[in-house]
């Protein structure tokens, strides 16, 4: 069998699979949940090993830092899944839930069913975690899942994929409801690409250059973000103390994730407090700045501080690393200006004790979260109260943000009449 | 200048002009929406015959009568228009709205705002009409629209958007809000198509090949419904005089438009009575029918009436005049099995007195709109309380069903901390 007709064939049988989890009862889809916390858990040591597996070779292959970090199941990351797992089986169903039912004034009522979308299709690089936060949500909303992952974290999938379909089959749920494709051959990708007759949607999660990739040759449509570009505004107002404390979570905390900050943006009037403390303390933790002409000027005199004139190219870069754009810039004006031409719509948080302004970021700053007196890095599913998340969407159609269990489901109307007719 | 070159600067004009609407205040677009109602009735007799100059044509050139409908601007659809308006402009602002705000375990509140999309293009044909709704929503959700009719309706449309253009003017907004390219060359679209840096989203309205041929071509995404292959299942237990009357409306009322009756499904134990008064009454307002054989010995009796054998095309047709297919079944499960066979995901219909089939039917039928007891005409953003709609959607990605202000907005996530951080 080609490759092409094997992965159709692993399609096809994802959509059957997809109408039994419809058809299910919340409560099974439920119990499978709660079975692959346990088995995670049992089976970490299991996880594990595999996981060791990938490292080693990536290592021996030359992935970089921020590369490896997201390959990594720790101990933190495996309780995040179990936690995820657990945390959306608790969840309420929203299959079949009816939202807003209200009555026309023919006396018929109208409301919106909650559906789940089909097939989604996860295609992904290093972050192995990312099948199982997919696999969860996507069961939890009765959506069948493919699972295409990258080629480094393959032995890490297969454990994973294999305590799945155990959690699966012993809810009496079929297997078929999460498929990976047996070859890592980038072809199998471009072939579940032009699958549209059974995949509902493709979730691609990594670098810009896979999502670009997938964009191209998807003929479903894709939800996605390219990057993550999150500026930090420190306002005239700011709580300076708080504010370095929050620049140092958004930077340092897991600086190779999309929603790690890559420039501060800081008001002229406090600059020149505020970016020495950031250099000292972020300096110290391995940071190197790249600098418009005032900042630099405040930050290169620090003793131990890397810091360098930016070129045109920082604006608007995501670094992934340890590097850290700065500019000084005049008002709320500016920093909102800055963020229109340099920001990716992902991110943008103000630190202000400025009411108006504070309202005024919300609206304006046009990204899936604003923040007002937060990390940048708190733009997540769990964090925002959404469980596991299976990416996070800066395209607006269908959703702006993290995706949950909510945006893999989609509401078609119900009309309860009683003879109703068009006039 | 090029028409791509042309395409280029009217959508670049949209997006700078979509920034100022969507930070113009709620009640300034309002008014411009209360304008356009009051231009619309004082214009009444400049817009119909601007229109009548499009129907002497397309008569001239044998449109046939479904399409010669949809052209048509009648007292009753400027009527319809007009209170489009008014029921769009009473209605809350959505843009900045927060939903749902929520405090999460470390303190900090978490909401969603509604913001617009961007630019809206909607590629039409036949309804002018259809220009008039998909401004008004722009308008109300803060968007721009790009407005490209068929060519046949290129005299209603003009005098539509010069008072769509008076009236955003009067309240003190842009022209530019409202784009109508100067052109009915279809090159016009194919570059609008490519303009994905400008244009958010695009909505095409009209017949199955526009449509194709939209998505086909558009670098954007695209909310849109092929066809609708609506079905009307009688079941066992239905009050009969109401499903005649119901099944009437369905085909008869207009049959043109997608939520029209294409086929009723009629239970075995009442096709014997139920179809003969079918096929007199329907008969009566020239509808003809293709049948099943079970009911084809049922209809084909009764005097006057067309009725003839069906082909296997017929099944999953959308006739979009006065042919309607029938069909018997033995059960609820066939009907099921017959429309996720032949449906269309647009509008399925059950005529039951049985608590148990409703309830089953609105969870298994898979459209944008199920209804217990009613027509399946009743699938328009007016009807189900959306005011105006700008087109159904079927794809379940962003929105299933018609489109009115709701579904032309995003939610962004929006924070609001004292300090807090990632742990």
């Amino acid at each position: 069998m080609t490759i092409a007709a094997q992965m159709r064939t692993l399609a096809k049988d994802a959509k059957a699979a997809s109408r039994k989890l419809a058809s299910a009862e919340g409560g099974v889809r439920q119990q499978a949940l709660l079975n692959l916390a346990g088995l995670l858990e049992q089976n970490a040591a299991a996880v594990f090993a595999a996981n060791r597996k990938d490292l080693d070779a990536a290592q021996k292959n030359g992935l970089d830092s921020a590369k490896l970090d997201r390959l990594t199941i720790s101990q933190g990351v495996l309780d995040s899944m179990v936690q995820g797992c657990r945390e959306v089986a608790a969840m309420s169903d929203p299959v079949g839930e009816i939202e807003g039912m209200k009555k026309r004034p023919n006396g018929m009522l109208v409301g919106r069913m909650r559906v789940p979308l089909g097939v989604v299709a996860m295609i992904f690089e290093s972050r192995p975690n990312a099948a199982v936060d997919a696999a969860v949500l996507c069961i939890k909303s009765g959506n069948a899942a493919i699972l295409r992952g990258g080629s480094e974290a393959f032995h890490s999938i297969e454990a994973l994929t294999a305590l799945i379909h155990q959690a699966l089959e012993t809810a009496g749920l079929p297997r078929g409801c999460v498929q990976v494709p047996p070859t890592t051959d980038r072809e199998a990708v471009s072939a579940l690409l032009k699958l549209d007759e059974f995949i509902d949607v493709v979730i691609p999660r990594g670098g810009e250059g896979l999502i670009r990739a997938v964009v191209e040759q998807a003929s479903m449509p894709v939800l996605k973000h390219y990057k993550g570009v999150c500026h930090t505004f420190v306002d005239e107002s700011a709580d300076l103390a708080r504010a370095v404390v929050i620049i140092h979570n958004g930077k340092v905390q897991r600086p190779g994730t999309c929603n790690a900050l890559e420039c501060v943006l800081a008001h002229q009037a406090v600059a020149g407090k505020l970016l020495p403390q950031v250099a000292k303390k972020l300096g110290e933790a391995g940071v190197e700045f790249r600098c418009c002409p005032a900042s630099l000027a405040l930050m290169e005199p620090i003793a131990g501080v890397k810091a360098k004139a930016a070129t045109q190219a920082d604006w608007g870069c995501e670094f992934l690393n340890l590097t850290l754009a700065v500019k000084v810039v005049a008002d709320l004006d500016e920093a909102l200006e800055h963020i229109a031409q340099y920001g990716s719509n992902h991110t943008e948080a103000i630190l202000t004790e400025n009411y108006a302004n504070a309202l005024r970021f919300t609206r304006e700053a046009d990204a899936s979260m604003v923040a007002v007196n937060a990390s940048t890095r708190l733009n997540d599913g769990g964090e925002l109260g959404l469980g596991a998340e299976v990416g996070i969407s800066t395209t607006k159609l269908h959703a702006y943000g993290p995706m949950g269990v909510r945006e893999l489901t989609s509401a078609k109307f119900v009309v309860l009449g009683q003879g109703q007719i068009r006039q």
